[in-house]
């Protein structure tokens, strides 16, 4: 059998049943890997790999996006768990008639992105490469225990939230796959998809109230995003996706190019904002901005996206069965 | 200007200025990221890639040795801090057209080298490839608050000892690409390339001897390492080249094809056994087996090891700077 035909969830579903369970931790299948410390707190821990050729273009991202992007959706991943980012380890490999000066623009992003959150860069591995620029960046952070919000935690009854408007990011990357024309609407679609803001401070507010309960950042795509919390909680949802909020830029261009803007909201991931359940009373009292989308149900087995017009295989995103 | 230019010391030193020093950890520059904790413990992490191509090529390397390698040159970089492992993270880019017996084996290989220390799989990313299989592993370990074992440490004085012979694992790699007739010697030295292993019960024990001074993994070679703790320390060293332990698979290899068993030992990398520095009078009671191969002085310009008849340029590994 063919890694194409296993698809990325059979992939983790077979890493994840070759290794024992971690004793202490919570391990694979959420935004990180939790470790409890003897002194009250929880370490968090992620990574990413960003591969040219699978996750970005060297013509189309500049390195100063790229180096951006590569801490922002690994910070994206502390904020998911309502934590605090201590430190980052960046790993590259870089073909060796780059120039210094690339190089140096990819730092000056990768700082930028890391910076309004005090996180230092504790290490990581430099190394040729044949062709391809490959990037893995680890992030650490801490919560204090209990505070960390996991996929598992959805009750029924709660109200389903983001933190800003989706599809902006997905919007940005077929613009630049298509070469449309850009202006300043474009611009800030294609902003958002290579300048990814980690919703860190967002995070610890919600993650401060007992009665969020599962949170995520939206990588792959709400629709497949989604079904992560309801799988891993078993619970359903209801959505009502004339509520999911929609950016002016995003519905401007939409209608310029004909595009649909539901589909690129719901199936397209990156944009990095916060999904997370919560209690309906707590929703009233929250101060971070936010839009309620839906809620959650008794574990259902219906499409989640009904009257979004979708097909169930343009939700969410899988690496090895859709190419980009 | 080319980063072949720059070299890997000139892109770490590039990327190390480009970002504050962190105020809490040990930063760049040492086997492990150490981050004190609250209750008496150290945290260590450490990352490191292996790319097709650069450190492998698919055809010579089982799926089972280089998920053990991954796994192993890891865990490494642990038992150099005199650390105990806590965890790993894996992130895998892979072609889509890889079979999942492939894939079995790679998880089979990177279990079996982290079972013995009980290393739980905490995460990490899998993503698809264009073409090269692109791996990165990040380690998670602790120790006691102290006990980690800085390059900086070393002090005058101080004898310099390796836990085992050195140059197998250059002369296995040599003998792969030369493609010599494999009899029980050279499968021997194959084996020391693709399945090493991490010293971590030599280091827990080594770091528990508070005469133990400076510790690092054998990684680049012994000619580039043991310089990475002479700068760190700023002190210099005499080395006994004819105290340099060579295992008799190396001895009878090298005469066989008229190899220089003394310049794979020294120049070649990846033995992973660990370099030490000690007080003499520890050195008497250590129990971990060890081999003395010089000592440390005062700090001196000369080349480190003047009567070896080789090449500065073969003392180490640049990974910009040297097609492999």
């Amino acid at each position: 059998m063919k890694l194409s035909d296993l698809g990325e969830f059979g992939l983790i579903e077979r890493i994840r049943a070759r290794f024992p369970a971690p004793q202490r931790a919570v391990g694979i299948g959420d935004d990180c890997a939790v470790l409890p410390q003897r002194d009250g707190q929880e370490s968090l821990v992620s990574t990413d790999m960003l591969i040219e050729g699978t996750h970005f273009l060297r013509d189309d991202i500049t390195p100063y996006q790229l180096g951006w992007k590569s801490a922002a959706v690994n910070l994206s991943d502390i904020a998911a768990m309502g934590g605090n980012p201590t430190g980052t380890l960046l790993s590259l490999a870089l073909p060796v008639d780059l120039t210094v000066e690339w190089i140096d623009a990819f730092l000056d992003g990768y700082a930028a992105a890391s910076a309004p959150f005090d996180v230092p860069l504790l290490g990581g591995d430099t190394t040729a490469s044949p062709d391809r620029i490959c990037i893995n960046v680890t992030v650490l952070g801490e919560a204090p225990s209990g505070r960390g919000r996991l996929r598992s935690n959805a009750m029924e009854g709660d109200l389903i939230c983001v933190t800003g408007p989706l599809g902006d990011s997905a919007a940005g990357l077929k613009a630049i796959l298509e070469g449309v024309e850009r202006d300043a609407d474009v611009q800030a679609l294609i902003d958002r998809h290579y300048l990814p803001k980690p919703r860190i401070k967002e995070g610890l507010e919600l993650a401060a109230n007992h009665q969020v309960h599962a949170m995520m950042d939206i990588s792959d795509g709400i629709g497949s995003d989604l079904q992560h919390i309801l799988d891993a909680s078993g619970v359903g949802a209801e959505i009502k996706v004339d509520d999911i909020p929609l950016s002016l830029a995003l519905k401007r261009v939409c209608k310029r190019f004909g595009w649909d803007p539901l589909a690129l909201a719901i199936g397209g991931g990156e944009d990095y904002e916060l999904l997370f359940t919560c209690n309906r009373y707590a929703e009233m009292v929250l101060t971070v901005p936010h839009f309620v989308i839906g809620r959650i149900t008794p574990r259902q087995s219906g499409p989640l996206f009904p009257h979004s017009g979708l097909a169930p295989e343009s939700l969410g995103f899988d690496h090895f069965k859709k190419g980009r």
